[in-house]
């Protein structure tokens, strides 16, 4: 870390700051320019914190050099990380798609789907059971019937299951379930990724509405930090001005993550543009940039008026984006 | 809610539609026009989920007309509310105060804090005992212990805590807390907000990072859905690409939420530009634009050399502060 | 178009707006409901200016049914447009590679590239004669004398040229220039477009900083309008509040507009990212997500301590970006 | 300027960089830690490109420590810019209120609003002649038949003009125009900036749709490195994802350009808002956060459907808000 004073401190005021420093464990470096004088800090900085540090009078300007994520660092851990969710592996060259419907509605539809998906090529089985909605009038979700749901699909095909955890609260509910999905709305609940952190488990983390790949990682760190290291990011668009699409995919995260950081990345091109005609060459251009996995929504029934069209593809179209990622897959 | 139907949709499809809402229970208006069908739904639209009707293949384009918040909207309750916290009232004309440290530290620094603040016309008494940070490394409160002290401060001044809940398994710990604060970070974690809106207790609700105001409403609304209608609205800044502030100060929002939500509204010039030198001039315009109240940082102790021109003023600093307000406010 | 009116609006307003829509030349049809009066604008509306009709005070809302581009539109003109620029083609199926340095700066630096790019599998020869630098004390290229340098490196390769223009009166040096590229911060330089639009000559339009879609699109129409058709669009990243890139790339702007336009569509992964080593991988993503061609740097020299991975690749490292290129493309 | 090396960077690339730095006239200050080297660049650092030094595969980071822009700059000169238009005044306390219609649409349309707007206390007039719009199908100004119009206003009122130049070709139109405004889309046209620099003339620079401060300040470095010191900033909103607003008014960037700069800094509450409702609230905000001034749109005639509460005040309206303002001045 290098923190810039400015030339009006007085030579008290410096001082004070290196003695700040030093009682927090790390050495300084002080080097006295023409215009300024400039601090390096050399040892374990990640107790720092650069946003009180960057507020005071005296400081021009704090730079943070090395990263504050340790434990998901590559730097310090070159070796991919595979995560075993229920027996699929993922990360280290291993492939995953993690497929299924928005919300579990049904036995019948979500066993049907995950038969379908099976079927069509994915690896993983998805569906909302507790469904973070923006309105409080919105469906929340078959809650824990939606669980036990989950588990006859599975039961049927098979397929170990993804599905979304609210609240450290709703832990014990989730015992028998594969991995658990922390959405954007969740990743900085830090009381959240703690409990998960501590439950050992498979944990599949959402980039934030609109957070930076450093607060992605800063995440996984809670939860690495308390001792769990089974954690898969996924990019699922953030937030911009443009409106065509609803959200901004930013695909250029999947390879610069895989730089940062050993974690497995999956991408998720449903809720990236939401838009069912963007998916499959998205998830194309997904697997060209290196992912690790995909996440797609899968609907089963095109009969009714609402599964057509949405966001979810058909199962028939998922078989389509499936054959399409094989051969992108083969092209690397 | 208005709903565009493509050229290029059938009768069948559009009947299915149309059933589809009338199910719902909304009574649907059809016009054809050349070049698409329009549907105007009439009656109560807020369990209509915009998202997943703008991604079905035959909509063109959805927009809702009427504002999906109904507890927090003006027009269904034109008077401004006015909450009460430990006796201090804030809305409807009455303007609130709120100031403290960042951090309770420890007895002294938080006692010391609290009768400064007071002297210098602070109405509320604010400091983090929970403390959200991005990184597990960093300090994470005093906790428990920090809540202890923020009642010890009470008990010797007599201003009424605004503190930071993170979690509603914490609920317990929070019953003898007159404010439960909730941050940016936990704007939407939803069962918090609704273990709130069971509380009862009165609610500072932070704008998330990078959320809009519709968002905050309907955040709001989960907590006055649980018939808790004790909400007061907190705008601390956005995030944008801007870099000499720490977020963009969206004070616009003041003004434009006022005209929304009958909520109390106040500004948070400490978070929302991370500079001390602009808090001065950003809370003379907060109370300019409307604002019912102010959160301000003040910190006690100007010696220590952290403290120092942090983001933080000193107790001297925010006295000035508090002079330039009420010239502003009797301006009005 | 579809205009929602408020319900406190007068019968005579809204009789006075509808004869204003009149005059301009729509028809206009009236529904009824409870809460607002909705008005449908059938026939051209492009030229009603949808920022004034939201701002008027009976006015809750507007919303364009039909996209406000004409020419550029896929609906009016289904089959891709090819544009040729000096022999090579683009869209349609034809894929362009347009490679070369940031800036020209000696004939042999950019002549050594051009046999090197072209050797590589590059089709055109890109190379920044002016150059639009945010601080003026920056270098601003070698103006008439790297015109003349990119025409020697065209006779020496055969490959057609690609470069910056920046104002309308410098048109008349670009005569003998192939395809002239409008960089993001002209992007709406409306007086630039215009006179592009008479030349009649290739024009590269780059996405501007923080331009949606639509707006790329209108300045794409601007063009059009004059008369010219010979225009490629270019997704070069958008601006967010990710650091870790230099842009956000938008990558799923690239199916998107292949469905809203006809034209050509490519994009630069090293304006996009900023970052040498992203460079390969987002190219092969940007194959496979369909874009027409990709614009990649390319410096020559890399004993230069300055070249040597800078966001341009070294000619080798093109190379191999070029073999990837062809295995995704076979892949598609 | 700091440059930090990563530790994988050989002695001789080191040893390059060092003398590369050094023949563009910077002294290196080279220290060496355990993880990393930090070169500290010394002198006059403007020339140097940061992007490009970030860019280079051996900088782990690079920070600019002193700010680019130095004829802006108030450490360079630290008392208040006063800028004469015409007559009037604005910065160094001199506060001005520039007001008009959007466009000039007729003599009698500019020169009543002249008249209105000059009772109600504005000191400058405003309309625009050259209209910049997103779609060409949409109304451009009377141009030069708009400036004579605003000439006779001036004459008939004595108020000094600003209107919009659109292009540096069309100088020789705006001889007798006191001050020319540079549009947020031209924020970045730097051929218009140097034409300006070099005219002499006012300038009246509006920060770009999605601009940066320090981009604001380097455009203003453009126009007074051709000697023209009569630069006059102006915040007129930026780019968000929020909606309810047009922009997101960033009124924070007031005082901090006040710190940053000595020119003068004007708001623009209807383009910043695009709501005749926010604009009292927020040019009062505005007042109270220190502005030298602001510009308004006022429309002459409430009669016209159009006219009728769109983003423009009525003169009844803006003496409301003039009077509002003076009172905060008072205040102040």
């Amino acid at each position: 870390m290098i923190a810039v004073i400015k030339s009006t401190a007085t030579e008290s005021q410096i001082k004070n700051l290196i003695g700040w420093f030093e009682k927090q464990g790390v050495r300084v470096n002080e080097s006295k320019g023409e215009f300024c004088t400039v601090l390096g800090l050399i040892g374990d900085t990640t107790g720092i914190d650069i946003d009180l540090l960057s507020g005071l009078d005296i400081i021009e300007n704090v730079t943070r050099i090395s990263d504050p994520f340790k434990k998901a660092n590559r730097k310090f851990h070159p070796e991919d990380t595979i995560v075993d969710i229920g027996g699929v592996k993922i990360g280290g060259g291993n492939f995953a798609v993690i497929a299924g419907p928005c919300s579990v509605e049904s036995e019948e539809q979500i066993v049907e789907t995950a038969k379908a998906v099976k079927a069509a090529g994915a690896t993983l089985l998805r569906g909302g059971a507790f469904k973070p909605r923006t309105s409080p009038y919105d469906f929340q979700g078959l809650k824990e019937e939606g669980l036990k749901l989950l588990i006859k699909a599975r039961e049927a095909t098979g397929l170990p299951i993804v599905t979304e955890i609210m609240g450290a609260d709703q832990l014990h509910l989730f015992e028998d379930i594969d991995c658990l999905q922390v959405g954007a709305r969740n990743m900085q609940n830090f009381e959240l990724l703690k409990a998960l952190g501590k439950s050992g488990k498979p944990v599949l983390l959402k980039r934030g509405i609109a957070a930076t790949m450093k607060e992605l990682l800063m995440s996984a760190e809670y939860i690495m930090a308390e001792g769990n290291e089974n954690v898969i990011l996924c990019e699922r668009g953030i937030r911009t001005y443009e409106t065509y699409t609803r959200n901004t995919f930013d695909l250029s995260a999947i390879p610069m993550l895989k730089e940062l950081t050993h974690l497995p990345i999956v991408a998720d091109p449903s809720h990236a543009t939401g838009k069912a005609s963007l998916i499959k060459p998205m998830s194309m251009a997904s697997v060209a940039s290196g992912a690790d996995g995909l996440e797609i929504e899968v609907h089963p029934n095109p009969s009714k008026a609402l599964s057509d069209g949405a966001q979810s593809l058909t199962p028939a179209q998922f078989e389509d984006v499936s054959a399409a990622i094989a051969r992108i897959r083969a092209a690397l």
